[in-house]
């Protein structure tokens, strides 16, 4: 086979390194619940290397910390849940099964926090989405329940946070906001 | 990594461990069925040690005898059932695959049981809910199928017992409340 | 079928809880590395309702500190792993993909966790117990690798803490070994 | 496609239906551990309809019984343990999670049963044919560790009852065999 | 735990084995698309023998013929079809896979076959059902799609014939239908 | 069992492997997105040994130039996209994860290439169908969201093109044509 | 990208189509047990489109017969097996699962067959390759043990045939070998 | 909980981002088999935001070189082969199914790639380390065969690239190599 002469990829969207910096999370930005909108993505080319590329992840103490502020935030309203956050490729880097949270909320809490950081937005506005594209929920790993938020740099998905367990999705991702927020402090 | 000064836990939803005594089984608490309400959860704080709770569980003794008496009633209305026991945290802990129940109805009474022990409601209940999050359905390890009913003390699930066979949900749901009962006796 | 008649369960490996108290951590009991040895149960009967028992785990903030505790040891000596607590039912409580672990470790630790929870003993004494069972290791859910340690009361298994990245099974186990040391300071 | 003509099937191996009667269980027989002996079958032939055979199954009563019988065997001896009966199909009819049996007892219990009903031996013999045959153990579903006891009717295999976690196999099987001995009284 | 005095199970909805004879087939009773009703079950008691029962299935030279003319059917409509027999306990009898037939139809057609076999209707009466119990089809191992018809000895099932890959559901079940009949001929 | 005598089959849909020539490719033919047409087959029978069939697959190198080709589209209009090519067998044959592509992308674009090959028609007009036939989309492995493309000969389809992780199915699926159409050039 | 230039494909090891006629079957090449041999493949280029090939399989008639050969010879000599085709592929094309087989023989015939269609020999010749690369048998779907013969037309592999469920693999592999030797006849 | 104070992560081990240029590829590093070599991570923290770090990939295009690179070399010398690059997140980016490839080749492609960007070195090497750890191939996802090979930058590995298929690992492994040198170029 021929080999390929490789194009310098331009990412057009791609997020300058430089740029992020702290203080930047915790924004949902305008556009992120546009089914339309090309999410911007957190990777970069390398100039030095075309072959390369860099992509932005939290590090586990940051993960550690959202996750740690979403568990807090339910507790202080004494609901039960469990807490995850997952990377833009869709790894878990973090769970945390709240004391007494229920046995469906580890894995619910997993697959929101894998939506969320999917389609870059939270799966209270995801599940919305259904009503034109109702099969999106058969893709595998994901959850349309409220409940999953990301969490994004200056718009792009770095990961996102998941919880479940609550009464009700509104109170699990009233929790993951605050795991999202608790970054950008 | 700095750390944790272990805070006091206070399961201010917690029940006492002295309170839990025979009698105490088998009444579905009037709220259980509302989906806001934030369920009362079997685990207690462990006085003399910060860092240990205790949960409930059935005995094997007790769940097998609540899952013969649900199949015992359903063989006295001469249906063929399956018949499981899960505890909280989602483990099955006894099936019982009555005579010539179909090879469905393993799983699916599995099933139920975990449904009926993670949101503290009969499935018949839970199905209902349904119409406000659909989406919950897709849970893994869930079936909203009425036939599962939780086991409570003093309102907090403690196991699950889920029937599946039978020609309706209603007659499965029946039979399992019938192994409920049996621990009250 | 007749109704049994449930005989009064006297659990005589059971720990009173009473006696869980802070402090009870970290030492391996002498015998726990006897293949032939009954391990002693977290588990103890309720003497209020014969229906019911008691088992023993972790709080969250727990096992948090323990996960902590691990992966700080193994970054103090330039490490990259993955930390895994598994409770005594085998359900993963935390998670904490440490920043560079390879993909391997995510599992690798929440299996050695487990293999250290059901059987209460470190995962480098279970793997020379393949020697005379060495089918052991086809049991679903478990490896047979050092760096998988049980968190004891007075000798019983209320968690497992498992490591995996690091070059040898060794260090991850010493690893391992400090997140159980943190709980009991 | 030329229709097959369906000639009368002889199952050399069957078991006469008249022949199964009360006392034939529990004794192994002499051939059950030769590994080159073609196993009896519990199947035969429907004198009336040549398209039809029946196969022998214990009813749910009698499998509870040997399960309970089991677990009475191992708790009697303090050892806390999973018993699980599957049938010669494959299929799981009754499972015991006895009180504080490790998490891997529950899938190693199914396992062993359903390796000891799929080739009609105790596990603890079939593990010796590894040497012979090691790659045996690779077939999906089976287990080749001492634990596993068949029911069997006349030398053919109805059922296999299989026990795990107690410090040796040896001691499984014990329990398992106590399981298969309550068959006969 | 006391032994369990087994009771004579009688079941009042066995099928006489005397009365399995040639000719029972492909007939489908008209009660067969009630869903109230409860199913007869190919399962005898064993006379002799309190701990037994037994349970009929086709022969693998009838399961065999009854997919040969399934497929038949199909071909003789240039149709490119997968054809599935599962026994009453969900187990898969015989697969074949027809020239042609697309990749989507092989687990398809176990799942017809599987749902026919466990409620003894075809899949194009199941599917309405679902009218009333939209959750049925979260039961694994189902698949409620036109292409599966149950094989009954006087009503009761003893297996099931899945179709599948025709551009419609309709001729699917008219191929298993046709699988059905040649049973009774 | 009495030796079948194997009829000549005649596949009367089947494609002349001389008619398999360069620029048969890209254009879909009147009646795909027809439900109840049966597709032709892109297998034909050997004349000179009737056990034996032929079928037609792409080649490596016109999958993946057709893979290439589409991704190339959808970096053109900046979307960040895998690209799955999958045969008439339902086994992947291609897979390229584009820079940046969510983490659902990936099995997306392998369920929309195997539901376009296996129904022979493009996924946006698959999933139309559902309104018929609902519950097509439970079989395993497929998906029915816009984004999957049939690559086709002479109307018979040889593989599928999957697109997925652009913000609408449309957009996927014109990138996925694009692949089919560099086929033919 | 740049569009590759798609360069001539020349399978040098290809069969031509004209090649295979009837009497092919059966014997197996002498260099067929060769580890390090390049095994010959049942594929074509196409010369009338270079994006093209051709790959063989059996007819289901010719699988079906070879099935119920194997079948036959094993129940000739009183055994009770499942059989399964495979095709080069790896796909699943017959399986027949035989009166009073064991639970554990359905998969493992599946897996022989598979692994002697991949490998192009008989497993119980494969099984003593592990000598020399024992972690083959890690390989997904794969199992070494006696029971697997491939069929091959001119010494290329076209399907599998897998028994299991004798007492030894030894006669196992003997009834595939008769399914083989039906096809040249 | 109260707040974690994150400490500045110092990445010791971390690859400076500058340092990444082309020409650094395919060249293992002495020490790549030393089984107690921390291996060097292409992890950078990201200087103006504590929360963030970045990871190096391969861009789609490099990724599809050395995929068609080794597939090429396998051409080259008539053997047939699947290819996979796997990402150092374990997930898999590029597949190319070679013409002829056994289907044992697919899953096993994506392994040894796996294994390979896991362990940092060539798995012909880590075959060796069974040796001293043989449960290393227990691990979820791995294959311990020759022919993976670690793509690094600077002796840290950023992917892994695995063929399977041909008659030996060296074969498998020599082509990989190959893959990884023509990033080099």
């Amino acid at each position: 086979m021929k080999k390929l002469s490789l194009r310098t990829r331009v990412l057009t969207g791609a997020v300058a390194a430089a740029a992020l910096s702290a203080g930047t999370f915790g924004a949902m930005s305008a556009n992120a619940t546009e089914p339309a909108a090309a999410p911007a993505v957190a990777v970069q080319a390398d100039t030095a290397n075309k072959n390369l590329q860099q992509s932005t992840h939290l590090t586990i103490d940051a993960a550690t910390e959202a996750a740690q502020a979403a568990l807090d935030a339910a507790e202080a309203e004494n609901q039960r849940v469990t807490v995850a956050v997952v990377d833009r490729n869709g790894n878990t880097v973090v769970t945390l099964r709240g004391d007494g949270a229920g046995p469906q909320s580890y894995e619910s809490a997993e697959r929101k926090a894998f939506t969320a950081a999917a389609w870059n937005a939270p799966t209270s506005e995801l599940a919305k989405r259904l009503a034109q594209a109702p099969n999106l929920k058969d893709i595998p790993g994901t959850l349309f329940l409220a409940g999953g938020a990301p969490v994004q740099v200056k718009g792009a998905p770095v990961a996102g946070i998941g919880v479940a367990g609550a009464p009700s999705g509104d109170l699990d991702e009233k929790f993951a906001q605050a795991g999202v927020a608790a970054l950008g402090k």
